[in-house]
């Protein structure tokens, strides 16, 4: 075990790209946990576009990162001292509060324990079996209420969540269209069910979608807005579904971003849109992750994680997700399991 | 009783503001009804923003009007000759597709019959009593849902459509902020029970927001797209519901209008944006249309009509939706009652 915790410390709120000033990684001692606390070491932790969020000072769904604080993040981790009977020595938790560090001192009611008899590997409860597949689980399913028939549009449909919603879409027996960024990525979830794929950085999108949809787009399941969610609304049916789970084409941009032109078919054609947070849905968490166990127990989700090592890699590695570098859930390793 | 027809024609699509070369007036002859068939003389058009609507070729929930064919209104009339036992000379009717001139032929199934014994005047059925006070219904009550103590904020708020929305929000025990374009309008709004009013022309939407709306934004009625979208999208509280019936600072535009800069407020705040027409909800339209006649009866709905005189007028009239001169639902007398 390591004897010094490392911490990345947000230094000032990045704009446009994550620059390498922006954070900070120092060096620090391994904290002592008090009186109902324990001593956590993070295994993984889970990059998302979130983390790009947090950073900013905009409003959003929780408080950004203060200045000076270590940066927030999803994580897998091992409880390694504990002074209460609520985590045990051994144990494997996720968090949100343990951030881009090696230790962190969290109380119970801020983590979730991983099941004890584990059939799925550790980072399928980071992905499909996790937060993501949540996401994709409620942000499809109690959002839209896909009818079979219906045509459904996912983008970023290679990422974490996109894929999980096709997937979805398929057994409940909808078309399923999906765009990504490159054709290994179209290769990858046509594999997995979906009817057609667009690469949105060699088509041109509202022409392959007027193509590939050609009785209109009855849901869609939005992680990107821009120029996807402008051909989107151009093709979009009577009482059409969005589901906003993402903006990430608006993430890194550091002066306002218009909102997309073709906003006037929300009352054209009667669209309902509607944002969410997997949080929305707690109450409901359990049932979904049964549902998702036995979904990829029978093969019918399949997914895939997308492991970079190294705690001192972190910034590299969520810039991955602007570029599209990575393929299926992005998780960074940072001790061994 | 004229001896002619006078027609208006749209000859072709308008570039902005309507012009006086968009439309032509023409006289022919009253036209003769079929089998099966009716002539109605028009006495009152309805003149709304979705006549622009219609004059343009965007795609919309109803089909442009053709060029070269007589433009599209909403009216009430009266059956002047009669070739079908539905309909009996004498009666009164409104209807979509009479149009703006003098005649019109009609089949039954083009028409609703007005109530035989009428408490209210013939123009509250082309307003409260009518189609603007049935989207106001619909629009608030089904889209949004509002709860007792919840802040509404309604755009064009002394309009035909907002000012009925924000007396409805009243009646269900809402905080009702009215934005409209003058000190005149202001005062009236405020006369029917709005707790709140902000003049957009001379002030600061935001600013005046912010001041007026302390616990936040959790519904908005929006007739107005644009600027004032922006301001609410700002301040809503999370799980907020925006009604989206009509756009009308983007209905001018001659090329595309960029969305809601605030667009990803609909994310952070997990917001509901939906949009809908009137004609949605036509099973419920004769419960809406006995709710409202009893609120007008008690007096806890107000209406304000503004009757212009003259078919040749229409021009002039419909431009001022966009200037705001109108103070209430706007009606273009054609002929007396």
């Amino acid at each position: 075990m390591r004897n010094n915790n490392r911490q990345w410390i947000l230094k000032k709120r990045p704009v446009g790209k994550i620059s390498n000033d922006d954070l900070e990684l120092i060096e620090t001692n391994i904290p002592e946990p008090g009186e109902g606390q324990a001593l956590i070491q993070n295994i993984y932790l889970s990059i998302d576009p979130t983390n790009r969020i947090w950073m900013s000072d905009i409003d959003q769904y929780m408080p950004p990162v203060d200045i000076g604080h270590v940066m927030r993040g999803g994580c897998t981790a091992k409880v390694i001292k504990s002074n209460t009977p609520e985590l045990l020595e051994g144990q494997y938790i996720s968090s949100f509060t343990c951030g881009w560090q090696d230790f962190a001192i969290v109380t119970p009611s801020e983590t979730s324990p991983l099941p004890e008899e584990r059939k799925l590997p550790l980072t399928a409860y980071m992905s499909a079996a996790g937060f993501t597949g949540y996401t994709a689980y409620f942000g499809l399913l109690n959002i839209t209420n896909p009818k079979p028939g219906e045509t459904v549009v996912v983008s970023t449909a290679a990422g974490a969540v996109g894929s999980v919603v096709g997937q979805i879409a398929k057994i409940k027996g909808c078309r399923v269209i999906g765009i990504t960024g490159s054709d290994k990525k179209c290769e990858w979830i046509k594999s997995l069910g979906f009817d057609e794929t667009i690469n949105y950085k060699t088509q041109n999108v509202l022409k392959e979608l007027s193509k590939k949809c050609p009785e209109g787009i009855d849901i869609y399941f939005d992680n990107t807005g821009g120029e996807i969610l402008d051909a989107v609304l151009t093709l979009i049916n009577q009482n059409a579904r969005i589901s906003v789970c993402g903006l990430i084409s608006m993430y890194n941009e550091d002066k306002p971003v218009p909102g997309p032109y073709m906003y006037r078919n929300i009352l054209m054609k009667r669209a309902r849109v509607e944002g969410f947070i997997v949080s929305d849905f707690m109450s409901e968490w359990e049932n979904a992750a049964a549902q998702l166990a036995i979904w990829i127990d029978e093969g019918k989700i399949q997914y895939k994680v997308d492991v970079q090592q190294g705690l001192e890699n972190a910034l590299s590695t969520v810039n991955m997700l602007f570029t599209g570098e990575n393929e299926g859930k992005l998780i960074l390793q940072v001790s061994d399991e």
